[in-house]
């Protein structure tokens, strides 16, 4: 029985509405997942009841290195000391735009904000700015933030703060085509994440030379291609997504990894954006703060320096092949989809997730955080004794599930409502 | 010759637009003034070549209690080697929501964020939310952040970002019942400041009475009154602004101070928003952090203590009465707008800005950083010897305008074109 975090979620439910709302809000989760956490050390959450996960969410992210990497934390304290939130940047943030250059093909600038959402709502404002064209191709029901114009829940969001995007099915090219058509000569541009990875769906790639497609479309329209790497970013590689295809954007949207848990999100764009960039005005009241800069900085150095995507690719890797023999093993039918250092497993035969549920429950109870809805992420940090841990773990879950067979309880009321309005939209 | 800080901004402008954006862009002060910060401590700023500058823009506000104040960074430095960005907020956020319901009047919740453009959107949508209606009612030119509704360029923004904002002249009251006509009964909220603090404006308070007619229209609307403390917060009062005249809004933002300069804003709210609040999906990879939490803790913690806030006024009407004093004796008219704790000044005979620009060039070459366009912010470590200081520059400044008058050069284009913008507004 968790008691403190009970008494900390009655708490909550007096001062915060729901109790605790946003990504973090467990709502979606299995009973029994904790919803706070008192301190995190590299691979490992301690809970308010001092229970200690392996940590296979990494902070939505952020987490990329470890939790409390030992350079990161140093570089943190010690510009921590000098100057943060001043009445001016910090010289690092020059030096943190050269390392974005750097880092990623086509970037000739940058331009840092806090959040994920300012990062994709700039790019949208800079599209429309570049030629004055107004509209924004937007993969159908894909998540970029949670401005007016992308946060899932339509409450509060007036018809005018989406007037001006339409919609297409990532994996359908041919529902591009008709959107592409749509908008006519209107084309602001285009954005897409690296993959489609939304909640309570496989994750997909797209179909082949579609990102090709999309940047012949916004060429041949003047219109500006964005790539949204908030959730992917320097994950997939140590640097952008689409190099491996030969694809440059425009804009591509950084957020959560950049700082390994600081607060600093990030627009790179080509020089072709440069006067776009220019003559949009966004600003933030921490925006330029500098300890987040250090971090990045630091952050950016492990990246460009490059074992630690060996790292989270083994871990990745070593969790997805370990799953599956277990699976077999227990004679279940699981899917695992996206790039193993993003995991999401899906059951077979599982329509209303109570195998899933049950799955990650037991991992929980067992020590190990795992998501059943929503992509999860390794990082850097996780050795093979932690995935050996993690095995373990999830052997005891696939037991749990196996033996719980036709006893399986149903998932949270939210998560059977959110199940059948997918399948309504379907 | 700032050599450092010049370099810096040639590097800046290969790899930044413009190079540099938003609010803490020099490009509206008078040239010599640093772009660059290497450190702060309590007043100070030291630059990128080394001068140290007494501070009068606190960060643009969330310099509250003096930079580095040691509780606040003793409870930032405890807690980041806790944990900070984490799968799952800390209890912090619990104890940070019950802080805030106390201590401010009429908050029944809280909900946190990173920027004050995050708080005051959410307001928004939380309006919207509550009865479905569309409209907001929203002062003419009033700063509210920097996302599409209300970033003060409109490229990059459209029309329909903006379709159901009805905006009115917050010193009108005539105008705002036009305004509110125009709403109908499809009025979903009013959003203003504790009074008008728009740059390159005198300082204004509304007509006595205005906020209590607000409170009333939205109370006959079924609308929901927003009041947006983000820039005045915990100056103006340890508490909401309104306090003082009996004036309870439904939902106040903040932003800023919050966490002594910390990345943290929130939106607090009564009971009869709750729901509406519930409603809307809102998120951020940092929202959760918990070491803004933690700076925010104890800057609530000495806020609610409130001697903080005599020290403030203090060094606030020590330096208007310096000023005012200073400005006689060198025989300019000189005005001086808004509470003194968030100081703006205007020499008369000056539409060109040219005695102001000066003023503030010279107050600079000597050691101390004012603004001629935007509200400054005085804070809690500011103690007479610095008064004594800053009034020290100020007046070589006074008496360098005086001898300089007759060969005043223009403040920089951007302003010129500002200036001439206003006009044609006005």
């Amino acid at each position: 029985m968790p008691a403190v975090d009970t008494e900390l979620r009655e708490r909550a439910g007096q001062v915060i509405p729901n109790g605790m709302y946003g990504h973090m809000a467990t709502g979606f989760y299995p009973e029994g997942v904790p919803q706070y956490y008192v301190s995190s050390q590299g691979t490992r959450l301690t809970d308010a009841d001092g229970r200690v996960l392996i940590d296979c969410m990494s902070a939505y992210g952020p987490n990329l290195l470890g939790y409390n990497d030992p350079a990161v934390l140093a570089a943190i304290e010690r510009q921590l000391r000098l100057g943060d939130t001043m009445s001016g940047p910090s010289p690092l943030m020059v030096t943190l735009a050269e390392a974005m250059v750097g880092l990623i093909t086509g970037a000739d600038w940058a331009m840092f904000c806090k959040n994920g959402s300012d990062a994709t709502s700039m790019a949208l404002m800079m599209a429309r700015a570049h030629q004055g064209k107004s509209k924004i191709l937007v993969g159908r029901h894909t998540y970029h933030g949670a401005q007016n114009w992308s946060t899932p829940r339509i409450a509060g969001i007036l018809p005018s703060d989406r007037a001006h995007l339409i919609y297409f099915n990532v994996l359908d090219p041919e529902d591009f085509e008709t959107a592409r058509r749509a908008a006519g000569d209107d084309l602001a541009g285009v954005i897409v994440t690296p993959f489609r990875h939304e909640t309570f769906e496989s994750q997909a790639d797209y179909l082949p030379g579609f990102a090709r497609r999309l940047r012949e479309v916004c060429d041949e329209a003047d219109a500006v291609l964005i790539l949204d790497e908030v959730r992917t970013g320097m994950r997939l590689a140590a640097g952008c997504a689409w190099d491996a295809i030969g694809v440059t954007p425009d804009l591509v949207c950084w957020g959560k990894v950049l700082g390994n848990g600081q607060p600093i999100s990030a627009v790179t764009g080509t020089n072709r954006l440069r006067r776009a960039a220019e003559a949009i005005y966004v600003t933030g009241s921490f925006w330029f703060s500098a300890v987040p800069m250090a971090a990045a900085l630091e952050t950016l150095r492990q990246v460009s320096e490059g074992s630690y995507l060996e790292r989270i690719r083994h871990a990745g890797q070593k969790l997805r092949s370990g799953l599956a023999e277990q699976a077999a093993a227990f004679g279940f039918q699981f899917s695992q989809s996206g790039p193993a250092v993003m995991p999401l497993f899906h059951f077979e035969d599982d329509p209303e997730l109570r195998r899933v549920y049950r799955f990650c429950q037991i991992a929980a109870a067992n020590g190990v955080l795992l998501s059943p809805y929503h992509n999860m992420f390794m990082n850097a940090a996780m050795t093979d004794t932690d995935i050996s841990a993690i095995l373990k773990a999830t052997e005891i879950a696939f037991e749990g599930v196996r033996r719980d067979a036709g006893a399986l309880p149903e998932p949270p009321p939210v998560v059977v409502a959110r199940l059948e309005a997918l399948r309504n939209a379907a």
